[in-house]
């Protein structure tokens, strides 16, 4: 029997169940409404138009095909009726109603649905301290705040940029600041790393080092305590803990909290955190009543909690699952690890599952190890560094998650997918040694990146070799002086020659392949700190230390490759 | 108890395997011997070393920090004694030694050996046709055979040259010889596509156009009959069975055969085709005998059945597992999907599992869908087109391969390492539709390729579409003169416009905004074939006439993206 639908929200999801469904069921009729004038946009598409890598807005808002799906687009080519700048303002649950308001006008109206699907996406958080409502301070919020940015930056009025917050919204909002338009920008973190939450503090100190040396500055571990206006009334100063600064624009991307008040509202089940319920199926506490996307919460497949991933991918697949239970289908959402990747400048850094931060505040005894190495064959000219952090259990050596950087970005997100792929039949470090990825020297390392990672963990897992990473290997090297740790570079004499000069006291030299005939001049009183370019050799001098007997001996994993992508001094 | 193990061939796996070996048993003795007096090479980089992106051929032999690997570096990094110039010339499995004979002297020696390893590799084959043994015409057959065939293009002695063989090694050594050195360059292929067995001919038909529009010439189901020899003694022309072609230089890339003879003189289980039969721990028939690499026959992880892919990323990790089990482990190497990519001037081809074509061989129930579209988010500027051929079993919706063409090559491989990952644990088209993957517009569409494949997939598994590929599209518009199909452009008008004209009485157009309201123009008594950019209207469109009650309608899976791909003229 046909139904009618009615879809609140009509930016990612709402459009992909609508089309989806009609395709199930033509005879149905779908009401689809949104606030907004733009509808079915590619929202993550906004930095590249803010950038001018996307010239105009309406290429965010059109097929591959050059077709603008508009209200007249979803009418033709989908049959679905649309109504923009239509809010809805309330759901009758009983009487399957949704009172919708068309914002010019003010009229109401009264929509019965036999279906209902809430896509309603999220909110930008504002910030509350004096001063937020200035003009020039702006969240990411739509493709029309977006156009309101850019007429701002295009205009050649914005000469200095503070960005509030250093997530992917607040970064890529900055690159298109920076690298297109020349602004000179400043990104304040509230917390002491940039990508808090989905990167490791090592990760993030090298992307950090990368954006500034394309000229952003960073301000971590500081808080916005007040906006200024300047003479026009506009904003002009951002005071914070321990400075002011002069911005002409500000951009606020401190999060977003999803749009459930209606839900709540209506009576429907909404998570502390805001996040509308819905189970495997996308059906929310009311049967006739699905919801997607930003507005509700998941299950995290790897700790089995419930998680907020306001993520543009999982909404598209999401919304073909609604579209196909509107049609009494029972397809499966079932959840996410949370999978993601950003491109910064010349460099990308992408993830998948959790931080080690996140896996042991989700109980597991974790442990984390980092390679960094060529992403393709060493001697074919396209190579760029990779550099990988893989989160594994201990004792299951069940991997949890892998963040990464790299300068080839398709490979770094390729690595990742196959672990996202993976994920969530919990595959362990053994399986990640063993995987069968393609091989040829313009694309890979005859032992892939990830047979690397895996077998680098599974070598610490069984204790043959003890790893620290960068910002261990920092906290030793500043104690030095004390009872500083011996260290030892494993490269060859020509690589270590330099830091032998500069440190003669307490940079010490052994080439790998000498290391067997010279144990003697390695000293057994104290820890002993293996470094090479990569870590490979470090390895190595590992293995012939610990069965000389060495005891308190630790590798650094990723050499002076990773020392110095992550800036530290030596 | 330290043992003494000996290593047969010391490119690939042998070292591989010998340097994981002494850092399990650091105490254990390791003999590795090798025929040539180069080992330790990237055998995979021998084509961009021919074409000059590797200037030197000792690139080929150095780790990624710059040293040779050379006995001396065996010695000194490993501690493993190696012997080059050095064959195997029998072994004698019940005293557990191996007779060596080293060929510069010929002088024979016994070691006695506690492990055995084989990692005797393959030869090419070769042609057996009059003329083969003459000057300049060579097979691609290890590091020293490269430097002879890049000594003589170099050289500038080469103006025209004909490659025998479209596979991996063929179409390389082309792209080799034809980018960076501007020869004239023919390839000659027995069967009746490029990548014959790996790809499908509608892709095959893709690349080989991409390759002609390079400069490459083609001549498909063609075998040479004769080489016969110029003034100076050395080639000069090629003759097959149409044609008589003049060359400079030949090489001959025609496939491999696993060096299996030592080990079938020792009575070690040697399969029909001519791998060394290992179990999967990689152990021959003997216990104390360990095999692997291009020497060995696996187990094709789809089929169950025995394969043989002599392929460097496996010959890698297995080396590894070898390593182990060595040592007294139990690690497993427990077969291949087959996965592979290759680079073909500014596109790439890569594929994993099975093809159509060796999927209904296995006794698969087999079909395949094609999608085409860009690779990233349309809006950015670095997107190009990706083709994917899916693989799928009826009825269970098993994933059984994919292949595919991409312009960007490390998004093409990541697509494909994804597959190859899941590939062993038999995923379902369903779960390739809610793939999760990490997304971001510089990288991916919000619904990446292969959650589309997934999902066309299913579409044709439910009989919600019905697909034809481009071979089929070729074969039903030529005989439009005849009872021909009702040809329908579901494109924009404008599209469509040319083929209007050029195919006033044939090509159709309604565009499928349209075709609701115009379904009384679709004759009911002839077929229907759906046409647009790249399949996805075309769908829609299927998906109004099967509602309105046409049946007999096909959509063309990638369009006519794919139909000009592949050079169908229409």
């Amino acid at each position: 029997m046909p139904q009618h639908v009615v879809i609140i929200g009509a930016v990612a999801l709402g459009p992909k169940a609508a089309a989806r469904f009609k395709r199930l069921e033509p005879d149905s009729r779908v009401t689809m409404i949104d606030r907004g004038k733009l509808i079915s946009y590619g929202g993550c598409g906004i930095p590249y138009f803010v950038s001018g890598d996307v010239s105009d807005a309406s290429e965010l808002q059109t097929t591959a095909f050059h077709m603008l799906r508009d209200e007249a687009f979803f009418r033709d080519t989908k049959d679905v009726d649309v109504r923009t700048e239509t809010e809805a303002v309330g759901i009758d649950r009983e009487a399957r109603t949704v009172t919708v308001r068309h914002l010019p006008t003010g009229r109401e109206e009264v929509l019965a649905y036999d279906k209902l699907v809430l896509a309603t996406g999220s909110t930008p958080s504002a910030l509350s301290v004096p001063g937020s409502t200035l003009g020039g301070i702006h969240t990411v919020n739509g493709l029309e705040a977006a156009q309101h940015i850019r007429a701002l930056v295009s205009g050649g009025g914005v000469s200095r940029a503070v960005v509030v917050g250093a997530g992917f919204i607040g970064l890529e909002m900055t690159v298109a600041l920076a690298d297109m338009w020349g602004v000179e920008t400043t990104v304040i973190e509230f917390r002491d790393q940039i990508l808090p939450g989905v990167i490791s503090g090592n990760l993030a100190r090298m992307a950090q080092r990368h954006m500034e040396d394309k000229g952003v500055a960073f301000r971590l571990g500081e808080q916005v305590r007040a906006f200024e206006a300047g003479a026009g009334g506009r904003v002009a100063r951002v005071v914070t803990d321990d400075a002011v600064l002069e911005a002409d624009l500000v951009i606020v991307a401190v999060g977003v909290r999803p749009n459930s008040g209606l839900a709540r509202a209506a009576g429907l089940a909404v998570s502390e955190r805001g996040g509308i319920q819905v189970d495997e199926h996308l059906r929310t506490s009311d049967p006739n009543i699905f919801a997607g996307g930003d507005c509700v919460e998941l299950k995290h497949l790897i700790t089995g909690s419930p998680a907020y991933l306001p993520l543009g991918s999982l909404a598209n697949r999401q919304g073909r699952v609604i579209g196909t239970n509107l049609a009494g289908g029972a397809a499966r959402f079932s959840g996410a690890v949370g999978s993601w990747c950003v491109k910064l400048f010349d460099i990308s850094a992408a993830g998948t599952g959790l931080t080690l931060t996140a896996a042991r505040a989700a109980g597991f005894d974790a442990q984390s190890v980092h390679v960094s190495q060529l992403d393709r064959a060493h001697f074919h000219p396209d190579k760029g560094i990779m550099s990988l952090d893989l989160v594994f259990e201990f004792g299951t050596g069940r991997v949890l998650g892998m963040q990464g950087l790299g300068v080839g970005g398709d490979a770094l997100v390729g690595r990742v997918d196959v672990l996202a792929s993976l994920l969530p039949s919990a595959p362990t470090v053994e399986d990640l040694g063993g995987l069968e990825m393609a091989y040829s020297p313009p694309f890979a390392a005859a032992l892939d990146i990830l047979n690397v990672l895996g077998n680098a963990a599974e070598n610490i897992l069984e204790g043959r070799n003890k790893g620290i990473q960068v910002d261990e290997f920092a906290v030793r090297w500043g104690a030095r002086n004390g009872h500083g740790p011996y260290v030892l570079d494993c490269r060859e004499r020509a690589n270590a020659e330099d830091l032998l000069k500069a440190h003669p006291e307490h940079w010490h030299n052994i080439p790998q392949g000498e290391l067997r005939g010279r144990l003697d001049e390695v000293p057994r009183d104290t820890g002993v700190v293996l470094i090479c370019n990569t870590g490979a050799r470090s390895y190595e001098a590992f293995v012939t230390l610990a069965h000389a007997g060495f005891r308190d001996v630790v590798s650094v994993e990723g050499g002076m490759t990773a020392v110095l992508a992550a800036g530290v001094r030596v």
